[in-house]
């Protein structure tokens, strides 16, 4: 295994053709889950990874860890009784209402892990790169204990330590995941964080006001302010213009080696934009572990997560190829 | 019941996925009616609303009787035997075909509703608003006698009635509306209505020709007329850019208390549009009856409105937190 | 309101055309819940019905609150923030593989209701009889505290009361159950069971071996012998034989005044039986409150709950003319 | 043309997996009629038919024709418009529930046909065989006229003349439909019905009381004194035992040339029995037209209608092959 | 029949609801086929057509020629046994992935067409126009034969000739179809093609760089390039813009009688583009059988093909009224 | 690896709702063939299995290769570009109507293997059984060798080698199955066959005709036949009575160790009864390699096969613990 991630995955259940939760009388079923995304993206682009969690041995934890197998992941998950599995209900909205997010994952199997429990240096075995996210601390108190565990277990072991901020305020608040998270970014390598998550956690914010028109050039302080605040290897913000739900545009750049590299900028036809970030990080990591400098490395990750928005579910189904046809500049026609 | 309406509810068949009713080979079911669907958003947003028609006693009449009270609406039917209910089947368009619609309503239950048959007095009972559209006087002659009966009647109870314009070519021709309804507007205190409405139905438009590029502030004459000619309370103009099926502009004003109060525009992404008039009514008389003035109301309506246009069906299945979180700008990230 | 019920009514997601739940790419959406299904039951054959629980305030709390109104139950519901509602998943099965459900209502909020919170005396007023099963106890030690208030308060008001057994090995143990519920069955005058969940409760047993050929007359035993031990007004014994899945034969008896009332025995094509229970309790509830004797009774409730197996989801979706022309004899033709 | 017949065709509205026609959220579309079915059952086995009816010009009335079309049917139409199209819903049972037909077919385009309208004469051009049921006269005055009209048409030009009593009591009362068609059966050379129709429209019953468990035998009688009651050439009467609503088992006899000739009895799965009836008379007139004695008629029609039941829709979509390898005794191993 | 078409169409399956193929759990079914696609556009739009194919006697073949029945086009087809049908899988993108399409027809029962083997001289009685497109002689050499006889045999019989370049680049290189195709340009009247597959087939290509921003005027050499090259009577040329995946724009040209023939630009929300072309070319067929000059002509063609984009699958599902009211500027307000 | 398994696996597409294939508007889309069917069946059981294959590199290629991941089997495929993915259609039945398949299967990637290429000693690193079908040898001429040589290799490899005979009559003849297959059987070690297939393919029926109700015993005389004439360990017969096709009787025996030794008949209400001939060499396989004898195995096969009956698709989704439930007298009462 290359990459190695850790966190919880769920049932995502969402009402199909833009119906409202409440009015569904069925539900389209997914998997899906921060870190388990990654290393799907991972896996579909020719990088092994392995995803560590936590699941009930029940029919919807086999369907989480199934359809994990199905995309090519190796499972490594510690079965649990009496557990439940986290279940979220996913909402696609439409301009001017929002998606939105209804979770159920309190008490599901992973918030319970107990701290000591993984055995990290065999989750570890071969591997290069470590990706866990800001969701994974925000589950539980021991939850947040085993992060910081496979953080040192993960540098203890030389591998490569990416983080995504993720800052989910359905499960805490910004003071909580800025305590929590503080300490952890000691051992960490490279920060992926969109400008508002950095702002609400860490205080950190652009200096002009770039709110109405993204400009991607007023990103570059935050990204360095937060480079040199935890001596970061390389710090990558995502950058997303959403004045429609269903068109937005998106583009990223990375801080790193005292410059800023900067990907091209898509307009992205919205079918399905939960996991972008994720597919994001795992393009970054594929680039990365592949010895690509940054410059292609946000250009990668780019063009792999705008397509991961025109694909049902949290995954990031493209194949390799279809990903450097779009780095090629692929043209809208029809192909056939 | 602080509001009552009184009007057609009908079973709504829409093809999924796009799809053109010729080529159907199934149909989502849903049910609406302009006053239904009036009464459904009062109800959402958190005011007592009653429902008065005439239902065919089976599987069908039961189905729209049962989705208004799921929807927390009183219910106040006859039930009759041997008549039939009131079909539509709407074909969702994308430019540049239209959205259309199939009326199968002729004959239905309510179409054959007899003058002196309602209680009126024991219908509004306790109520502070009535609201009927355009629609109840153009289903028959009896109908149309039966509404005038009921604007004769709200008045007596002191009630304030509102009335929307929303003329159907499909079922009476602009000179039949005319001739029917300007009678009833003497007992009308709030009208609402579009310029195309005003202008084909009472032959009122603007001066300047504002098609192309629709300018709000063109419309106020046409509110200012029709207020004065009618000696109305207050006069609501909904605002409608359709340069795409899938993708509007949308707002309105409100000429009251000698002055004209407008909205802001909202981009909507359309998933369905049908009904939107209707919650833009909702959203009015929720507000009214709370007390607010005209210039919070034209905002809160509109907002109401714009939601409705992301939801499948004619029913506007928002939450009242929801228009709040509208009118205070929450932004199109999803929410999690 | 003529009957009072009272319990949880969970989301019930189930996998369409007999999938698997691990299968499945998406589920059917109903709502149901023992003493709701009751509520519903009771309403559609013409008895007025509220329906006592707590549910959260967010999408899944008002689907199934609006889905329990659409049947016209009214809904006297504590709405609360910070819940979650429950769920469940059925799977239908088909011989020789078992239906079978998976829970996910773990600290539901009715599970968190206190000891004190509920107005017994307001949700009684004007009631006639309560009804109410032995899941609510097994929710949570205080839901049970709150079952023995609600029984003791219904006596006080005067109200006849029903009790289902409705043993749920997945809630709790059979040594739980007797602790818990031999002492509730002093308030209790009607007690509604099936053969199995009598002698895994209670202890009591028909004397001869029956299992094979379910053989009416031996469950007389049964019936008598609990309502001798518990001093109950009446004992309702429904009986089913599955040698397969998809068809049963369904039935039942009630030990009354002195005599043992026999109902015929239904060949039932199996769509769905889950509630079929609820709808007997339903049945015979309507039957008392009509004043008809437990002759009639047995009948119509059977009858009832024969149909109901016929129906998707939990709810007995049929009307009275329904019912009484099963009873007179209707035909398996087409009706046309 | 070898085959025209004359009447109704509705668009079918049918809930999925077995939901009322009130729950559903959505309707399977489908077409049919009973003439329609029978045009399209000859089409499907190689004898060219028309259909002549009259149809709106909308869209339902398009996907009625076009689904005729699409199965090989000459469309023979009066295209009108201001009509509507007819429209019924079907509820598909399970015992102990029959399955259920509810009718909106009142006030459609064909109710609404003129006599002397129909240019019969150049309908019937090179034809061989005209067939009608009892369903085309009931469906209004005038459209009884014009059944007459086409049986006189049709004798005058030679054809032969098939009939089916069809028997429809949501249409018309039993009075009605004897003093309506008693005339008509002198233009009639073979007659198709059912017990339960020649019963209750005719007042002709069986003897013996063969209620419960059904025997050919006692049917001879009900098929010889018809045939000598109204002279005719022969008398099919089709036999169906439903003890349960998903599995019946399904026969016929004809008496015919002073003799009853039986077709063997099939155990049909039920999946959707409407049309069988007219997969029967389309499988009989096929065999008639192709010279084939009454004793392989019966045999031939039989089979062809047991195949009906395993078919969802009206349409009997078989092809030749399958009904002669039914009849050659085919297994009912999977096929590979 | 006034025009006849030449070639394959096939099963269409697409993943619902904008899924890729590879996740997708189930497909729509849909046929379609450039020539078919062609003969259902004119039979709708009221021009009487025959298609001419072959296809194999199962199941699937009969889907095939029963949905081209469906919409009245006449189908003419040499039924073969041990071949197969032709599929295609379509997957429809969002940008920036494209739409693509996944081909299974090799081996199809018309690849294996032989010369000699159709009556061309019956196909074409009556007959007074003939289209085939590119697509019919890539599928093997036979079929090249057969699409080099049938245009023999159509100028012969008189008739007007069109021919849609059509390019296929998973069927055949470039320098193939040039090879194949510029022998046949010697028969074909009109040749109906895009700026792309003529720079690419023919290596024919504007001279200004208009690539990002199309300009129609820029198409205007291509244009007429083509026609005196090939000396044709006409040349038409489709102009798509595609910035993203579900808007684009569309117009047209038409280079004729010494002068270019422009239609407006429609902004198209694109529904499923496959088979807009093809719509193009039956409008174009249907205006010039019915004797309207070339300015009418490409305005027709352009607006039948811009409405082709709303609607599923391949097939051109308009009515007459709707383009004549499209041409006649019809607003895209809900019709009601 | 325990097990490995060689041969193809299929896309199969299924229309819904017992819909024809003609008449499907969708078709949902499992992944299924022989040897991979059970595969699967041991991965579920606890065995892990790995399927040797062949697929193209596209979106079929990588749905069949991730459906088999999903449920835990190594997947040893080699990628080869320019073919197809055999696809097969599966029409589901009912009484008269078998079901039935309509193979798409020629010119797939397997068929066209070259005999040399696969590593079998790699592949059979480590295992312990192998397991193929009569369908590979029946792919081609290629397909038929690389069998050959794949039985060697194992045997070679010391494993226990399983051959269900599964004879398909759409792929070859009796003459050429017996003519490929005798010579194999030197090679095999466990046979698994029907009745039916060993009277075709080997010409061996049982002496007493025991057609309409199948007798267990009289197979005893086919399987000590076979074991004699074949030297084999151990004869496997299935045995199924389908006087309907959705409910049937499935049982086995076994010869092996002088004995015959033979599994309880279950009553089955069919799903979808496609792969469970593959689930029960799945369950013999398990329960072999788990060191239990004969009896045991039988039983073991047969109730893990009977179960199969019930779930949709040809994977047998079951776990461990449901067969042992079954084994051990599991009731059919709803598990809750």
């Amino acid at each position: 295994m290359d990459l190695v991630t850790f966190g919880e995955a769920m049932v995502r259940l969402t009402p199909p053709s833009s119906q409202r939760i409440e009015q569904a009388r069925s539900f389209d079923a997914y998997v899906g889950g921060g870190e388990l995304n990654v290393a799907v993206a991972a896996a579909r682009l020719g990088v092994s990874s392995r995803w560590v969690s936590r699941l009930p041995e029940n029919a919807l934890g086999r369907m989480i860890a199934n359809r994990a197998r199905e995309q090519g992941v190796d499972v490594s998950v510690e079965w649990t009784t009496g557990d439940r599995a986290g279940v979220y209900y996913a909402e696609l909205g439409a301009a001017p209402r929002a998606s939105s997010v209804l979770y159920d994952r309190a008490a599901s199997s992973i918030s319970r892990i107990a701290p000591g429990t993984v055995d990290w240096a065999s989750a570890f075995s071969g591997a290069r790169w470590f990706h866990v996210s800001g969701i994974t601390p925000a589950l539980s108190a021991s939850a947040a204990k085993v992060t910081a565990e496979s953080l040192v277990a993960a540098k203890k072991a030389g591998l490569t330590v990416s983080y995504d901020l993720n800052y989910r305020s359905k499960l805490w608040s910004a003071k909580e995941a800025r305590a929590i998270q503080e300490p952890l970014m000691q051992h960490v390598d490279v920060l992926i964080t969109t400008e508002e998550d950095t702002r609400v956690v860490f205080g950190i914010a652009e200096s002009k006001n770039a709110y109405e028109h993204l400009d991607a050039e007023s990103y570059d302080e935050v990204a360095r302010t937060l480079q040199k605040r935890f001596a970061l290897q390389a710090v990558a913000v995502t950058l997303r213009e959403n004045p429609l739900v269903l068109v937005n545009s998106w583009s990223a750049i990375v801080a790193a080696e005292g410059e800023i590299h900067r990907a091209p900028r898509y307009e992205v036809e919205v079918v399905d934009r939960i996991g972008a970030g994720d597919a994001f990080s795992g393009g970054l990591i594929v680039s990365r572990l592949e010895n690509r400098g940054w410059h292609d490395t946000v250009r990668f990750a780019t063009a792999t997560s705008a397509l991961k928005h025109s694909i049902p579910g949290d995954f990031c189904l493209v194949t390799r190829r279809e990903v450097d046809q779009l780095l090629g500049g692929a043209s809208l026609r029809v192909s056939r």
